[in-house]
């Protein structure tokens, strides 16, 4: 058996530990309490941590209007970090979400930003995100935390740089608190890695968090963050979303600064690239987020990133939307064809929307060379870093087939590239044909599965292989009345046979988040949350 | 030795007396009146052939200024269009500057434009091209009319749809009337190929006329069009538009729509790509033509565009730019200098630029690997085209090398996106740490040099390689006092020294174009422009 500098168990361990020492001894709950339930979504308000005060805080505002009460002098700085340190150590402890803590480095931050706020009042006038904690997925780099991503070769080496947009977030003025946790390879459904563990949803925690950004979905789902960044390059912001029954954005590559994010892939692996976006409990907030980095100068941060201003456009008053019943490669489950058909009826109600039923092309051959661009070099990079302290790689790896990635040749590697640029124009031409604003579809066949069952990306990674943006809209949730309905339902073959037996009714599903995603045109990430806003207001009776 | 379906000489043969058939007979020229002569800049409105309102609408404006004209109802779209078909077709029987002629079409749209103007005086209001001729390069692709961009293997086969960009011009209300040669493989500083021949310089016939879009640039120097639009990959707008003393805009990557261009890569090739952009005699219309693009729907069509829109930003009243004096590895030849000097000299004296001596760091490492990205599969597909006729490479093919570029590996290939992403840090950083607005410097070591001696494009390149937006802006010309000096002065090696030799003084030099370039950050293209209108006011005296 081959030794290694240091087994990954004893990493795992030391970092764990490390992890544990960061939540203060007043804030630690009785986590036996909760072991028998599996809906964990009301324990932050139940279980005494937090005072009326930051209860207070924390449940009754998003991010929004939560930046209104700073800005009017309600609570200070302090108070709103305090308030959500805790509430996150709370979601911790529950969901096992968080990766990097770093509760007293946001607090001191945020005294300063009180303490500046008291000499010079229009200091925070300047600063979209005057105040607001925020949370990042792992792989974002923050200064003197690691960004491990959950590899084991990664921990113990803290970044000595932020990422451009960490940079970016805290000169517009937010507060960084906290990173969460991702799959190993940040490529699977499941946020499950050899060194923090698994993160549970806490709607079911028989399901899965979703990945790649599953331990901000959880963390978002029980308001321990109001706004937290995660990245997607095939479906890792929109999946947790759905599992997670929260608003996610997908935007447009490098409308979000990406550069220094910790990519696994080989450098310089290009084709299909990762867009990073917000996740959050209101889609104003989303918009709060992009219109704050899209009205900075982002090129100043990273030089790789496209620079889309926001453009304060108007909102359409007449919207045109295309409804994607199923991908027809998977056919969506009985929650997911409910929660479609709920939010299609709603928005048929409204005269200010017209719904016009379309078929997607390609969707089986796209999918394919997705899949191949996830990487074309194959997979021993990955192999690589697992061996380098002898971790396994974890089951959702496997269930995806990962590992069993051949990579392609250059001449290979352009003849997908040309493909897609084909699509691309195909694809174009659907939506101008048709004359429609955005898609409204499934985020997946499914809502969330039990763990490490979440096998494809097939209704996500369609738009990064085209690079249209998306968001994700909370619907519904797994009832009483979501029967399980028999097999022959499954269109698509014996692979779409197995997906759709996943669904076995409310009794496992219970309180699984439903969604939909609303997609729209490449680059016009405003124009499309302009729209998704219209729609989630039709649909939730928000904003 | 091998048959071929037609030997190319034919195919040329027949396609130039097409060509020439094209040409109305009154607007013949007795080419060989001109034969003696090498600056042929006067001969359009010496010859005879424009009467006096064509010889005023031709001489005495900018598009800009043209385009007040048209809306003033001072002439008519057909009065304009006219004048520039005869003036375009006098520049190509001087200089060889056009491959498809369409004069008859062009003329028939001007009339409907007239009659729909008749009708509704407002129509005009709403297009901002409205009536104004517009010249393409031959690789844009306009229904009716043959992309061959000068391979014989492509001859005869019209094209049935237009290139994204000559539909939109179309719809902005531009009048096309002519495409403009290029080199074989459209990659070469040579306008020359073996189906329509050599384009002349008009300002000096013993010089080359650049390339790639040497035909536009012959065109627009000659005022046989106002407005062209050319693509550079590597300078072949810059380089042009230097040889002939006019203005040209690299666009930064899809700004300009790209797509439906002829291009001969191999399909899918990705890494640097090529951009459009005007070229024009003012900056002005430069900026019309970026303007009316960048404010219109670019997305609606080309699936591939960067969306970055026009923003009528506030004109900078304080600039600082970055002063390279040379690469590092050409020294410019006397004229260049002087013309850099006489430049920087100008700027100075404004107190509302300063001026910030830079150097640029690995210019030889990026060119070596913007080279292999020309051709990261080899150029066999080359080859295959020049096979299929039976055509040989033109020598200027040779001078830089392309056919014995060798393929690398995906491998290979990330290696140069990675070098090239820390390349882009590092760049970015030289911008921002010097808190510069552009960088002036050369457009090439050396001014237009005599037939098939353009051997490298390490002034241009660069920017194509980050991706940053770049503005040629002529200086002087060269004269009398622009003598040539000791190759001691080349100070990079053997390689310098050869190109260096290649300035041997105002004799055969005489009235070369002198240029600067200036160059903006990446995908601010309309700052840059702005920049750049600035320093043109004060170099040139202009708006």
């Amino acid at each position: 058996m081959r030794e290694y500098a240091k087994d990954y168990r004893s990493i795992a361990a030391e970092k764990q530990r490390q992890r544990q020492s960061k939540i203060p001894k007043d804030w630690l709950i009785d986590a036996q309490k909760y072991g028998e339930a599996t809906n964990l979504l009301q324990v932050p308000v139940t279980c005494g941590i937090l005072d009326g005060v930051e209860r207070e805080i924390t449940s009754n505002y998003d991010a929004t209007a939560l930046s209104e009460k700073i800005r009017q002098g309600v609570w200070s700085v302090e108070q709103v970090t305090v308030a959500f340190c805790k509430r996150a150590a709370i979601a911790h402890q529950l969901t096992n979400c968080l990766t990097e803590i770093f509760f007293d480095e946001a607090i001191e931050r945020a005294r300063q930003l009180d303490l500046e706020q008291r000499e010079d009042p229009n200091c925070k006038a300047l600063r979209p995100l005057y105040g607001l904690p925020i949370s990042l997925k792992d792989s974002f780099q923050v200064v003197g935390q690691d960004t491990s991503t959950g590899l084991a070769c990664f921990v113990k080496k803290p970044a000595d740089q932020n990422s451009a947009l960490a940079a970016l977030l805290l000169d517009l003025g937010a507060i960084l608190y906290c990173k969460t946790n991702l799959p190993q390879t940040i490529m699977t459904g499941d946020s499950d890695n050899n060194v923090f563990g698994r993160t549970l949803n806490p709607h079911n925690t028989a399901l899965t968090a979703g990945g790649s950004t599953g331990g901000e979905g959880a963390l978002i789902a029980l308001r321990g963050s109001l706004l937290g960044v995660g990245t997607d390059i095939a479906g890792s912001i929109r999946i947790p979303s759905l599992c997670n029954g929260i608003y996610g954005v997908r935007g447009s590559v490098g409308v979000v600064p990406h550069s220094g994010v910790r990519d696994l892939a080989v450098p310089g692996t290009d084709g299909v690239r990762s867009a990073a976006g917000p996740m959050a409990t209101s889609l104003r907030d989303c918009r709060l987020f992009m219109k704050a980095v899209m009205e900075s100068e982002t090129w100043r941060y990273d030089s790789a990133v496209v620079s889309v201003p926001w453009r304060n456009l108007q909102v359409k008053e007449k919207l045109r939307v295309g409804l994607v019943e199923d991908n027809g490669i998977h056919t969506p489950s009985p929650p997911i064809r409910r929660g479609l058909n709920k939010a299609t009826q709603l928005l048929q109600r409204s005269n200010d929307i017209e719904i016009v039923p379309l078929k997607l092309p390609s969707i089986k051959e796209i999918y394919q060379d997705l899949f191949q661009y996830m990487a074309p070099l194959g997979t021993e990079h990955y192999s690589e870093l697992f061996n380098r302290t002898g971790e396994p790689a974890i089951p959702s790896v496997d269930t995806i087939g990962l590992m069993s990635v051949e990579g392609t040749t250059l001449r290979g590697f352009f003849e997908m590239n040309a493909r897609r640029e084909e699509a691309a124009k195909k694809y174009l031409q659907l939506f101008c044909d048709n004359r429609i604003d955005a898609i409204m579809m499934p985020v997946a066949a499914h809502t969330a599965v039990p763990w490490d069952r979440w096998a494809n990306a097939t209704y996500t990674g369609l738009w990064n292989y085209l690079d249209y943006p998306a968001v994700v809209i909370p619907v519904d949730k797994v009832g009483e009345t979501d029967l399980a309905d028999d097999v022959v339902h499954a269109k698509y073959g014996p692979e779409d046979a197995n997906l759709y037996r996943l669904y076995t009714g409310p009794e496992l599903y219970r309180d699984a988040p439903i969604a939909v995603q609303v997609i729209g045109y490449r680059q016009m990430d405003e124009a499309l949350i302009n729209t998704a806003i219209f729609a989630d207001s039709i649909i939730n009776g928000k904003e």
